[in-house]
């Protein structure tokens, strides 16, 4: 099932299904151990449609972006992807020529046990950085996954993507349209950052609506602007992020304009879930901000404003001392703003539905709201409200709080 | 004395003398016990010169500026200031109309004390955030300080303007220039972020050559540059940031250009002395690196390569670890450059002699090389070096760990 997020509802024509990423008509996976995790985990899956299906792609924009991204985003054909073969526990990053040889050839056996061409797959990697990938052990992986790829092992799959997260992030879902009833299914990882290096955040999405290459891509940047993209750990984006969208049409059922608008709906409160659920699982993470910043100059200086804020880490440190310290949020907030900016500070920030800063003063709270506040404090998901003194563009960022066992995972790993 | 660093060597021509601010000819200071700081603590100080004086002044860029920072930028004659009252334990930031109001108080009795007109004289606060100051302390407390003015309470001074600093910050120097002697004292606070609330550095330079106050900003203006900003404890600036500099021409003594230029040299090399000391004190700090990176696009792009490095809780909690993680490096780098930033990813990385990265490509180190690179990470200062892949342009900036402590620290505190 889909983790439980009170900020990621999903629409009332969307149902949860016990199932994951394999569950749309059409759609195979499978993970298995290659052996570049220890002790026999599964750590190599395949996702493929049977049949041609249509697909949207983003990526990392670090410039050092690793081998399996440059690779896909520069030589697959993102927009007719039938396929993904996903390794963890090895990031192909920082290995150069090496590294981008290595994706390639993950890319072409995959093909050739799928019978498509190399320019329908894409290859994905999350793990160490800066070490070059087993191919003995890949090879043989890839093989073996082809083998048991069924749709019934979506949770071999899920499981075999993941590095250190705590929790399996996958799901399925019917969505019931006027044409008929579509299936959604997903899976993701990320935690943060991982031992040793970093963090990666992958998402594989499927569906087996009849949509175009166009609308399917719309779909999916919308959803991803709207969750993937709203999202913040410590701040730091990986060499490895990636996230796939599928759709196969094999249920036959083409949605119209309403449908589509939907469907939308659907894989963005899905994809919601998913990414609150990384923040959640970020490392060391006790809490969950969502933070909205209204009344800016404009959308980029409400997300500048809304950035230094989810990534002060005297914010964030605040929080899991459960301490409701505005000033902190006020001076990351004019730290944004810039020296001339002043006119623009908040007008009132509040924890839910507690005003701690009211025309751009210290509220006096009384004794209930006192405690009120402690409680909101307290909370796994706390709604954050800063409206500025301006006009009316806005921005929202999911956060997690900064905390003793976040320097302790980082610090105490040792190469 | 100053706090000693291998980062800041001082010119052969600039003599440590045990003194501080009130070391020039011509000034005096205090530090008393208003009684905003608990038991008796000196919380209260004022610098003046007994005569004629040039000033130069750098204030905080952050939108929330405190009130003595606004009444002092926008209402005091900042090139020809002759005295300061500096008070800890309240910032006076968020604040309002009181606030100002508080601050021109402030700066009135202090005039008048000093029979000097409002516009000789800075207001400077430090501490606490949206607490309206106690002026029924500190009234009679500025009486007190400037009762007490003496050239031997330079001491005093530099504890009064100190909050959560765990060493004070202070010291004198003789620079010999081939015209004769002139004197420079110096007080400083800050680091990093302090109980309650923010972190606020405050430095306040004295100087008895005779120089235009032309000259004598353009030396303060490059000494700042070139260490109170490029320092980073957590990214966060602060509402209260404030540097002060005096000359007040009383040693007689007028340097030409060239006793200019060394004159400039020791306030530059005094001022990182005391920049690199605040990251040292930076709140759970255990180390401090010097961060250089050359062979940027243009300025703009070193700083903020520079920055992503220096400000990246991975890379902090790495070194805090004793880590020498470059993949945490690379990954900074690559996201400072975004996507089309390929070409520029560092040619080389070196922790002091050890070259990690070399060509774009992990180094293969040798026992001896390991061993010492194990030394290196267990230094109080590491030179860290990024030659990216480009042109030429260069930036440096000091960096703190990120640790255990800062959380404690900054989580702790409950308001």
């Amino acid at each position: 099932m889909l983790p439980a997020s009170r900020f990621a509802p999903l629409p009332a024509f969307a149902h949860e299904v016990d199932d994951g990423v394999a569950y749309p008509r059409g759609f195979l996976a499978a993970g298995v151990a290659s052996g570049v995790k220890k002790r026999g985990k599964l750590d190599l899956g395949i996702l493929a449609s049977e049949v041609a299906s249509v697909s949207a792609a983003t990526f990392t924009s670090n410039a050092a972006a690793a081998a399996p991204v440059r690779l896909t985003r520069e030589t697959s054909d993102c927009a007719h992807l039938r396929a993904v073969v996903v390794n963890a526990g090895n990031a192909n990053a920082c290995t150069g020529k090496q590294g981008l040889a290595d994706a390639a050839r993950m890319r072409l056996l995959a093909a050739e046990r799928l019978r498509l061409p190399v320019e329908q797959v894409a290859v994905s990697s999350t793990g160490l950085i800066g070490v070059h990938l087993p191919m003995a052990k890949i090879e043989p992986g890839i093989g073996a996954a082809a083998q048991a790829l069924s749709a019934g092992a979506s949770g071999d799959f899920a499981v075999a993507i993941r590095t250190t997260d705590r929790h399996a992030k996958s799901g399925a879902l019917d969505v019931r349209l006027a044409e008929g009833v579509v299936r959604v299914g997903l899976a993701a990882k990320g935690c943060g950052m991982i031992s040793p290096n970093m963090a990666t955040m992958l998402c594989f999405v499927t569906c087996d609506a009849v949509v175009t290459a166009e609308a399917w891509n719309e779909l999916m940047q919308s959803a991803v602007a709207a969750s993937f993209n709203r999202i913040t750990v410590d701040g730091q984006e990986s060499t490895n992020d990636m996230v796939l969208g599928f759709c196969n049409g094999a249920s036959g059922v083409e949605p119209g304009a309403a449908g589509l608008a939907q469907l939308g709906e659907a894989l963005q409160g899905a994809l919601l879930a998913l990414a609150v659920s990384i923040v959640a699982d970020g490392e060391g993470s006790t809490r969950t901000m969502r933070l909205k910043v209204t009344g800016a100059r404009d959308g980029d200086a409400a997300e500048a404003v809304a950035r230094a804020v989810a990534n002060s880490p005297l914010v964030k440190t605040a929080f899991y001392g459960r301490d409701a310290n505005w000033g902190r949020i006020m001076q990351a907030i004019g730290q944004a703003l810039g020296k001339d900016g002043h006119r623009a500070l908040p007008a009132r920030i509040s924890y839910e539905d507690v005003v701690i800063v009211d025309h751009g003063q210290p509220a006096a709270l009384d004794e209930v709201q006192q405690g009120r506040l402690l409680d909101i404090m307290h909370q796994p998901e706390i709604d954050l409200n800063v409206a500025l003194n301006g006009p009316g563009a806005q921005a929202t960022v999911y956060f997690s709080d900064l905390t003793h066992d976040y320097v302790t995972l980082n610090a105490e790993y040792s190469t």
